[in-house]
C-alpha cells in the first residue's frame, strides 16, 4: 500500500537509508515453531555482502543482522521478526559534492521532483544497500520454504560476454566472484571487469534465478499470477530493466508447437518434456523449475565524466567517485534469490489458506 | 490479497468464466465527478473485441459492457463501478472432448492441480475472455489520467518477423489488423499469418506500450516501484512470458556511459538527451515516455496434435479445434495498454495521496 | 484499500446504488470443491428481505441473487463468485423533493460534502440496500465455516425495551417478526412499535450475534485481534453506533476478580466457568461462543418534521415521506450475522494459512 | 494481512516483546517536508510511560524512542520511519513460575493454542508494551494531520465511578494522574484506587477520546467508515471490550426525533445542533468534534488467588505478582489518542487521494 512492504501473508516491510544510522525491517506472517537464528539470516547476508573481491565496491560493511523479536529459545513464535542492521562504514563526506547534482542514471532526479526533498548521502533510499534487508528476510523465506525447495542464481551474461550453458555447474558459482556457473567465462569475466574498472566505466548483466522442488499449485490467478508477482519482486530490485520466465523474450519468436511443453507419464505422474514455460502455467506453479532472467542495467555512478544538471538549472559535468560496483549485477544474484525466495513463501501461506 | 484484484487506490477487482453467463467486475477508488458514459468504455472495448478480421476467433462476442453504478446523471460519483459483460457466443460443447486432456501449453494441468476442480469450459477462468474487463477498466483509468496522458500500444514483433522503426507511425496501428506501426511490415505480416493458420499454427510476438505525458513523480520505492508495477501489470495477462522497459534487456550488455541518459537544459527545464530508462528511474516516473515491452508466447491451442496426457494418466495425442486467435499478440495490445493505464491511474492517486 | 471491499483472505468487494440497475459484489478466495447453489443464498436473503410483516419497509423487492461465476457443476472452484441483485421496486420518483435537503441523520450532508456529487435517489450508495449482498456474502461464509460452526443473531432491546434473559430461546427469534429471543417481549415489542410507527415516529435496538463451535486460534494480533476485526464489521454496517464484546461496557466497572474467566478442566480440557471475555482472549479466540452486541440507532427517516437546511444554504423543514423500516434493528439481525460469518472465514483461512 | 500493520495509506507496523531486546516499528507513507524530532516523539511516549505516579505499574522504562530513517535535516522525506524503543527494565525471572500456567483474562491461553509456542516472559507480543510504539506512531500522525486538528482524551469512568460533565475541563486532564477531566472526581478516584490496590485487585474504565477541528469528508464508505475503522483502532488495544461513537449505546433507546442532529445555517455555512452522531454520518466525518468511548476492562493481572489450569491440565490457583497497573484503562488514555490520531492521518491521505 505504501511501497515499502511486500508480500500478502509471508510480508516484509523495510525501512532505511544508505547513511543513516541503521537499515531494517519486519517479517511478519512467519509460521510458528520454525527453527530460526541470527546466522542463518548472516550466512545469506554474507554472500551479499561488498568488499569481498577486487571486483565489488570496497565500502566495509560488516552487514551483521539483528533479530529483534519473534523469536524464543530458538523457534519463530509466529509474531513479527524485527530485523536490524547497522550502517557502520558510511562516508557521507563522499558526497558533499554531489549534492547538488542529478547523477544520470540515478533516482537523484526522481526523488527530489517526487517528495521535494532527497536524503543525497550515498543515494539515501534509493542506495541498493537496502537490498541487505532483503537478503535478510529471504533466509527467512527459505526456512518457510523447508529443505524441498532449493533457490539458486547465477550471473549468466556479463556485459557482451555471455556462458556456455553446456559448461553450467551449479558448484562453480561458489567459487569465482561472479556467481558464473561457466568456469571458463568466469576467468574471462574477471579480465574483462579489470578492464571495465580501469577504464572508468561499468557494465550491465543478467541474473539467471531456479526454483526447484517447488510444489505444483502455486499463484493466484489472476492478477496475483505467479510469475507476476515474481516479475514485480524482480523489478523491485534496483537497476533492473526486465524479467523473463521460461522462454521468455524468445517465445515471441515461436510456433506453438515449439513453445509448448508436451506432457507425457513417468513413474505414474504427468511430466512435462521440456520447460519453456519456466515452471508457470496460466499464473500457477507446474511442478517444474522455475525459472528467471533478471537483466541488470550497468552501474549508473562511473568515474567518467557525463552531462547533466544541477538543482539550480545550470548543465554541468559530473564524474562519481566514491566506492562503487563496477557491475552491481553480481551483487544482484543473492538478492533475485531472496527475492524469489519470499513470493514462493508468500504464496505457500496462500494456498495452503485457500486450498489447504 | 485474493488475486483478482488489481491496484490500491485504483482498483480492479474482476470474476467470471469464459462460458458462464457474464463476466465483469468492479472498479473501485475513482474519483469523483468525472465524466464516463458506456460508449467510453465500448470503445475500448471493441478495440479488444474478437472476430473483427480474418486473423482473430471467430467467436462474435459483442462485448457489450453494462455499468450497473457508480455513475450519476453522466459523472462519477466515487463510489464503485460495476461492470458487466455478458457471454453470448460461448459454445460449451466445443470442449466436451478435451474436459479430460490437459492441453499443452494451458493452465488446464494447473488449475486442476491447485484447485483440484477446473471449469474446463474454454478454459474457464484462465482464459484471456477475462481480460475484456480489464480494457473496460483501462478505459475508466484514461479517464481518471486524463487528456494529457495518452497511451499507446503497437505489435512490434510478430513471429520472427519485426519491424524497421523508421518507419514507425502511430496512425498506422489503426488500419491494419495487427497494431502494427510499420506499414509494409504490417502487409508481410498478413501473409505470414495466413501461413500460419493454414498450417495449424499459431505464433509469438511483442507489444510495446508507451504512455507520454505521465507527470513526473510517479512511482512508490521501494517495491511499489511505478516499473515494477508495472511489471506485474503486464506479467498477469494471459501468456506473457517476460517484459522489460526502456533499454531492457539490452542494457545488460552496455557500459554505464552508454546507458546513463544525460540530462542538460531545455526552455529552462531539465531534459535527458535519451530515455534507454524508458521514463522511470529509483522506480519513479521522470517525465520522459513511459516505454514497455512485453513479450507474447504463441497461442497454445493448435489444431497441430501434440502429446499429452489425461486426468486418468494416459498418454494421449491433442488437437485443439475450437475458434483461437493464430497470434494472441495481436489483441493484446488494447489490454496491455489497459493495464499500463491502470498502473498509472493507480500511482497517480497514491501520489496525490502522499505529497499532495 | 479502496472503501468497498472487506476481508483479507475472504474478501467482499459490493457496488451498487439503492436506485440503480442492480447491486452485486464479488466474494473472492472461497475454498475450492465447497457445494454451493443460489438457494444457499436465497436462504439467508429471504430472512432480510423487506416486507415480510408490517414491522418493516413496505418496499417489495424480491432480491433475487444470481451467481454469475465461481461454481461449476454445484461446486466453488476456487475463483471469484459473482454476485448480482436485480433493483426492482425502486421509486426514484419519492425522492424527488428531497434531492436538495440535507434530511437529518443520513449521509446526504457528508457524501455531498465528500465528493461534491451525490446520488440522491433512495440515499444512492449510503443506504442499507447494500447489505443485501453482505448477506449473501455470509452465506457463502458460513459454507466456508461448516456446520460446526453456528452462528444467530438477536434482537435483544428495541427502543427502551429489553428481554428477560432467563426466556431467551433461539427458537423464538423465528416465530416473530423481531429476531426477539423472549416471545413475551416480542409481544409488547409489536404493540410498540405500531405505536411508534402511527406517530410518525422510529425506535433503535440493540442485536446480539452469537458464534459458536469457534475454532480456538482464529485472529491476528496486535492490530488484526479478531475482536478488532468484529468490531469494525459491525460499525460498518449502516446505522450502528457501538459494539462490544463479552461483558463490554460492563467491564469498565467491574473488578479483574468479577471479569477475569476462571479456567478449570472438564473432560480432559481446559474450559472457563465464565465468558465474559465474549470468546476472545488477546484477539484470539477462545473456543467459547463469540458474543457481540451492537448498537443501532433509530431510523433517521421519520414523518415527523424536522429542522435542516438545503444545498442552498435556505434554513427548511423536511418529513421524509418514502417507505421506511420504523426500526432498522430488525432487520440488521441477519446482517449482523452476515458480518460475523465473513469475518470469521476470513480469519479461519488466515490461521490456516500460518499456523497449518 | 498479516495482523502487524495498521492503515491503509499511513501505515504503521510494529514489532517486539515485552522483555525482547527491543519493540519498535515501521511508519510508511508519511507526506514528506514535514518537521519531525525524536523530541516530537518522546512527548507523546512520556504520557504513557509507566512508573509516572503510585497508580501506574513500578516498571522503570525511559521509553528512550529513536529514528533510524526516513527524516533529513529535521524533515521527513516521504521514506519509512523506523522506530526503536530499548526495553531496559525487563525482569523475565518474575515470569519463571507462571511460563506454565495460563493467567485468567490473559492471552497466555490462546496464544499457546494458535502458534503452538509462546514466550511467557511479560506476556511476549501480547503485552501492553506493544502500544508504546503506537503512541510513537501517533504522535507522527498527529504532525500529518496538522494543528488545526486536536486530539485529547479522558479517563470519565474508574470502575463503578464516572465523572460530572458540567465539571468538565480539558486542563484538568493534565493535572491529576488519571486523565480525569472532573478535577473532584480525580480526587476520589485517587482513593478508590488506593484500595483497589491494597485489595490485590484492579479495576476497569472508561476512555473518551474527542478529535477537534477534523475536516468534513474523510472515511472511505461502505467497509473502511470513518467510524468502523475507529472502532478497529480503539478495540485493537489490549483489554478494550467495547466502543461507541456519539450518542452510541443510548442510541438504541431513543426515537429518530431525539436522536438526529437538526440542522441549521451559521455564520453561512450549514451547522449541526447536536452531535449524537460522534462525528460521523454514513461513515464520513461531518467537521463536527469526532467523540469515541472505549471500555476498557480491569487488569487481568491480580494478586488475588483464581482458579486456572497449567500446560500439563493440572487444576491450580494463580496469584499474578509482578509489577501491573491496578488500572490499565488510566495508561490507556494516550493510546487511544494514538490510534484515532493513526485513522485520521490515513483517511486525510485516503480522501486527498480520491477526492483532491
Amino acid at each position: 500500500m505504501t511501497g515499502n512492504t511486500f508480500g500478502t501473508l509471508f510480508r516484509v516491510t523495510t525501512f532505511g537509508e544508505s547513511h543513516g544510522p541503521a537499515i531494517g525491517g519486519v517479517v511478519d506472517g512467519v509460521p510458528p515453531r520454525l527453527p530460526l537464528a541470527e546466522a542463518d539470516l548472516q550466512r545469506e547476508l554474507d554472500r551479499r555482502r561488498p568488499g569481498q573481491s577486487r571486483h565489488t565496491t570496497q565500502r566495509r560493511e560488516p552487514d551483521r543482522v539483528q533479530i529483534l523479536s519473534g523469536i524464543f529459545e530458538g523457534l519463530t513464535t509466529g509474531t513479527p521478526i524485527g530485523l536490524l542492521i547497522a550502517n557502520e562504514d558510511a562516508r557521507s563526506k563522499d558526497y558533499g559534492a554531489i549534492k547538488d547534482l542529478f547523477r544520470p542514471g540515478h533516482a537523484d532526479f526522481t526523488y527530489l521532483a517526487k517528495y521535494g526533498i532527497r536524503d543525497y548521502r550515498g543515494g539515501g533510499r534509493s542506495s541498493a544497500r537496502e537490498t541487505a534487508v532483503r537478503v535478510a528476510a529471504g533466509a527467512i523465506a527459505r526456512m518457510v520454504l523447508g529443505d524441498a525447495v532449493r533457490i539458486r542464481g547465477a550471473l549468466v551474461q556479463m556485459g557482451p560476454h555471455g556462458i556456455d550453458r553446456a559448461r553450467w555447474d551449479w558448484d562453480e558459482t561458489a567459487r569465482n566472484p561472479f556467481w558464473c556457473p561457466d568456469a571458463a567465462a568466469a576467468e574471462a569475466w574477471a579480465d574483462h571487469l579489470d578492464g571495465v574498472r580501469k577504464s572508468a566505466s561499468s557494465v550491465g548483466g543478467i541474473v539467471e534465478v531456479v526454483a526447484s522442488g517447488v510444489p505444483v499449485g502455486l499463484g493466484a490467478p489472476v492478477f496475483d499470477r505467479l510469475d507476476a508477482d515474481i516479475a514485480k519482486a524482480m523489478v523491485s530490485i534496483p537497476a533492473v530493466k526486465g524479467v523473463e520466465l521460461g522462454s521468455g523474450f524468445a517465445a515471441a519468436a515461436r510456433s506453438g508447437l515449439e513453445n509448448n511443453d508436451a506432457m507425457r507419464m513417468k513413474d505414474g505422474r504427468p511430466v512435462f518434456l521440456s520447460n519453456n514455460a519456466g515452471g508457470v502455467l496460466g499464473g500457477i506453479s507446474t511442478g517444474q523449475d522455475i525459472v528467471v532472467r533478471v537483466a541488470i542495467k550497468p552501474t549508473s555512478s562511473i568515474a567518467t565524466p557525463q552531462r547533466t544538471v544541477n538543482v539550480d538549472g545550470a548543465e554541468v559535468e559530473i564524474a562519481t567517485t566514491g566506492r562503487h560496483d563496477p557491475c552491481v549485477a553480481i551483487r544482484g544474484v543473492p538478492v533475485c534469490e531472496a527475492m524469489l525466495a519470499c513470493v514462493l513463501a508468500d504464496h505457500l501461506l496462500r494456498q495452503r489458506a485457500q486450498c489447504g
